[in-house]
């Protein structure tokens, strides 16, 4: 087959398609000729040398894809070879076939074109279990989203809405109205605003924070959170050490809390198993009756990959870079 | 009547037993003749100034007592003149009477002396919301207590074993022993182990941390944590500012909450009625089956309470130290 391989730690230009050995399949796996592939900040940490592969994975970039069973592994029941599918993965997402625990696999939802269907099972299985499974997220709770423009921030803010809570989201100035648009009660201009002022003023405090800051962001997203709030932290891109205080945090009975979808088990009650089972009970649903939307920026062709990872940052790109691999 | 008034913040010797005005009943209250009180560290905060009273609170020491129901405030139901009863209280119970909220009353455990049933309010309440309502402990989780020596501590170690946890504590040299004799099947010299060491050797990693430390352990509490695991500050005698590691804590999923008792609402999910409920549900039931047992350090009349307080950091000093007040 063919895949995307990093040829040295770098830039966008080490990204280059070029053939690979077929991946080996399973028992309680399946094989899957890959439609689509979705791009991730990961992707990009890994491309640089900087997040290297959990045990076992493939060293082919791409946490998530979409496909067609190609051949189904010992002892997998409930799928069928030619069933159109997206699936979370460890790894090997760039390629034109990838192999996967049958445990992470999704239906492709209805309504939703195969390849948009790529951009769904990272953003779909990092919110819902951060913010429900996790957090905890009530009807009438206050959510506040940081990155409300990325992909993860605007299915953030349309699953908030469809459970009932109020959203308010962080995001650059170019991208606020796009977050008005998808559900977000309260837009606020991370450069200009103070996200602690904007959320009092509007809603007393915030009962969820999911946030991609890491330390940086620390203090003010205790000062945010209303009593019994909880703290998300997904990412660091604000640096990884910060002056936790916890004055402040007791007098709210606040949690902090920091996860990661990538180094999960497969199985038990935190694994990604149980997590893509919840998804599929509780969140498919919601995006069948297009309560949630995929949000897509782009759609390029997998050999234009290092185009994609340059998009990622781009000021003006709101939600997911997709690669079309297009074998199926 | 009479109650424990602090003269001016200092030392024990500003306690002094002296006429106080009586309490009013409001509605849904009761008044009750004080039998016991016993002593929480936030009382010695209190007398040095350090701990004021929520609003609408009482200016007298004392967040729990037993007694026997005086006089039922309007709407009370489910309570009735003479019954002996323990009260997690907002203050007031260094006094020869107090009013509480009925919502906040516990029956006197079927085979517990009235006087020894003030010594469980407090720890009963914060154990349970912490450890269980908060932080989850399930049957085969690893429980680690800070302070295994205290009143919390000794009661701790015997929930968590009760629930079927495994236990570690860490205590100073001299309390060690009682420690084990109460369940905790490690148990740590704080001074001369390492408790990250220890705790990992003997059961890999704590499910749950119950700490007393704050700010001082922050580091070594995240390095200790289980995949998934809880940590739970209670108190800050290790400071208040702390490094927060957020790369280590993602790796392990792991989560910080603060949280404390008397600033908690009357109602709603975390509010004090709730937890005072579960606790009756859950917790009595073990009490009266003597699974878990009340420990009593000393009980001093209640005109030796500068004597109490000083006896609460003595290095012997294992469980609760006890005032009676003694007119029922």
């Amino acid at each position: 087959m063919h895949a995307i391989v990093v040829t040295e730690p770098g830039g966008p230009e080490v990204l280059r398609w070029t053939e690979y050995p077929d991946p080996t399949l399973g028992p309680g796996q399946v094989l899957l000729d890959v439609a689509a592939t979705a791009v991730n900040r990961a992707d990009l940490l890994q491309r640089r040398g900087l997040y290297p592969p959990p045990p076992g994975a493939s060293e082919i970039l791409g946490l998530e894809c979409s496909g067609v069973i190609a051949e189904l592994g010992e002892g997998v029941s409930g799928w069928n070879i030619g069933d159109h599918v997206c699936a979370l993965l460890s790894g090997g997402g760039y390629a034109e076939q990838v192999v996967v625990s049958a445990a992470q696999l999704l239906p492709v939802p209805a309504g939703i074109d195969i390849a948009v269907a790529a951009s769904l099972p990272e953003i779909a299985c990092t919110v819902w279990s951060n913010v429900v499974m996790t957090a905890g997220l009530q009807r009438g709770d206050v959510l506040l989203v940081h990155g409300g423009g990325g992909g993860i921030g605007t299915h953030a803010i349309q699953v908030g809405k469809a459970l009932g809570a109020k959203v308010a989201v962080t995001a650059s100035a170019g991208k606020l109205d796009r977050c008005r648009e998808l559900g977000a009660d309260l837009a606020i201009d991370y450069r200009s605003q103070d996200f602690v002022t904007e959320v009092r003023n509007a809603f007393g405090g915030a009962d969820v924070v999911l946030d991609n800051m890491g330390a940086a962001y620390l203090s003010r997203n205790i000062d945010v959170l209303a009593p019994d709030g909880r703290l998300v932290v997904i990412g660091m891109q604000g640096g990884t050490k910060g002056e936790m205080n916890f004055a402040k945090l007791l007098a709210k009975r606040g949690h902090v809390i920091a996860t990661g979808l990538r180094g999960r088990p497969d199985t038990g009650k935190s694994g990604k198993s149980a997590i893509v089972a919840s998804v599929r009970e509780h969140l498919w649903p919601l995006i069948e009756e297009a309560k949630v939307q995929p949000v897509v920026h782009a759609e390029l062709p997998i050999t234009e990959a290092a185009r994609a990872h340059e998009m990622l940052d781009g000021p003006d790109t709101v939600g997911k870079v997709v690669l079309r691999v297009g074998r199926s």
